[in-house]
């Protein structure tokens, strides 16, 4: 589940659990929870808007909910919520890529899988230097990605060695690695720090005072093929009132 | 308007008008002069040519001439001058990758929106460490930008967090920053230095005598989207008597 | 001619002749031994296999076999036989792309043309730093590129200043800069070296014991645009027995 608060120009949205065995996974209804929080935010979005995503405890989040999938008692019922659920994280995705505000990740804690995937749907990236590891575990889970998880990372990962390292070798990165594989923006020594840091970017971008709508184009048009992949258009925009 | 010489295999294409106040902006007439300037030297091209684009004064380019387009009087009549504009303009980024021989950007000043998209149609860019600032607006300005300038920094700027810092946080780039940023082959401290070393740069491209046809082709195989959007078809070609 | 052997896990395909004058050149019969040698490990193929391809000799290989082709006798002939081979090796790069497990290209010499074209296929590439050079000679020879080697340098080089100096300023490339370029992963002072970290690189991937099918997939669905140009579809799978 997740909240969403407001701090000035700034939504803070939360993946909630302190308990440090709270993987944040990705069932129904957290997906429901976080489309509806990203939803609220589009909706009192004005210019000057940005949004950061946290979370609390020892994990950003570790991806879909494989339990809840494995519960369904069969192979193929297992396969069937699986495949609900990447349909499901498709919107997350979207969302992200059409929300009208620059959008930063404070990335605490290990973001796997899916929650990878959403830490980089992010305008930006900030992680802890001291924990947390960024991880794809498809291959080692044995399973394919779904397409718009391979179009997001060749997408937002340019170096070809970096997203090889990311997918085919299922690398576990710290925060400086990350870093020098243009996976994050910063990486700082305590919660605290990467809080502080992604409040101080938000709120530097939040200043530009930029038209929400022409900045979501612009990110559209950085990424053509993932929004395809994503079912999302990109139009030409004018905001300027001299133009 | 620009003017074209030759010093013995290199092209000079020379963005005129010294004054400090002169921005360089690309209307429509401008736009028809570099558009010829660029056919003939490809008419006058043998193997063995090159071709420097650089400028005179403080700006390299400010990019499309929109204060022609707001003294249409109506924020209609600018919306048809600024199209129009956009859609004149292609041709130039198109002739620049067609062109049969190697390149070089001389960016002694700014190099905004339009600007800096020429100045990145070019094979190699050469800027001022001391001064002078690569910049696309279009984010502060509050417009989308044009598919081809899009396709044209995905082409050229392969990490992913460099387009980002472009085109979605309008960021000002100096020479040493744009080579970190994979902007720019190289920075100097003076007029002077950046036109010897494009020269440089330029003769010795010159001295490999490639065949010009070839060369336009591998670079379009390079870019084959932005070729695509810019309406230019790839071929193979063999200039090679033996093959 | 090339020899496969098989190290405990690890198949090794090696390009044979070990004179210093043989370069290696793929000629009909040259790629019909190195495809049946892929396929031969594919069909052998267990999860944690890994595969590396090297060399005798100076060369790795320096790429299509030009003098067959030019003794056609003619200059109709030599294309034919020139397009012949080009499309005999597309297969190759194929197989590699849809081979089902890590693929550790141990490159002790020169690989020029087909020669890089053939040890950027693989998933790492390990070189000499004392000696040999990565070479595309196509635009001092006066060719375009066959559609699926400017696709493969798309997909594997994320840099674009690398891919513009390997393609379109035909730069010789040592080790050292291969590995700032990216387009290597490792640089060794000697033969011995160069074996012993492959083999190295390869035990370790094949450790992880992955599932080759999966692993082929996610190999492929990195590189969606060359696998369209190669004719490979790119599938979902899932290996886990509890998904």
């Amino acid at each position: 589940m997740c909240t969403l608060e407001k701090h000035g120009d700034v939504f803070v949205l939360t993946l909630t659990g302190s308990s440090d065995v709270d993987e944040h996974r990705f069932g129904p209804s957290a997906i429901d929870s976080i489309l509806s929080a990203i939803a609220k935010a589009k909706a009192e979005a004005t210019p000057g808007s940005a949004l950061i995503t946290t979370s609390h405890g020892k994990f950003f989040s570790n991806g879909l909910d494989l339990a809840w999938a494995q519960a369904a008692g069969s192979r193929a019922g297992a396969r069937e919520r699986l495949l609900y659920m990447v349909e499901s994280f498709r919107p997350v995705v979207a969302a992200m890529m059409d929300l009208p505000m620059p959008t930063v990740a404070a990335v605490n804690g290990h973001a796997a899988a899916a929650g990878f995937t959403l830490a980089l749907s992010h305008d930006y990236v900030i992680m802890r230097r001291d924990k947390g590891v960024l991880y794809m575990s498809e291959v080692d889970i044995g399973a394919t990605l779904p397409d718009y998880f391979t179009a997001l990372f060749r997408a937002k990962v340019g170096s070809a060695t970096a997203r090889r390292d990311v997918l085919l070798r299922a690398k576990k990165i710290k925060g400086e690695e990350a870093l020098r594989m243009g996976l994050a923006e910063a990486a700082y020594d305590s919660e605290e720090q990467v809080a502080e840091a992604s409040m101080r970017l938000a709120k530097q971008m939040a200043g530009r005072k930029w038209a929400g709508e022409v900045y979501a184009e612009i990110r559209k048009s950085l990424y053509p093929d993932l929004c395809g992949v994503l079912g999302l258009d990109i139009r030409a925009v004018v905001s300027n009132s001299k133009l």
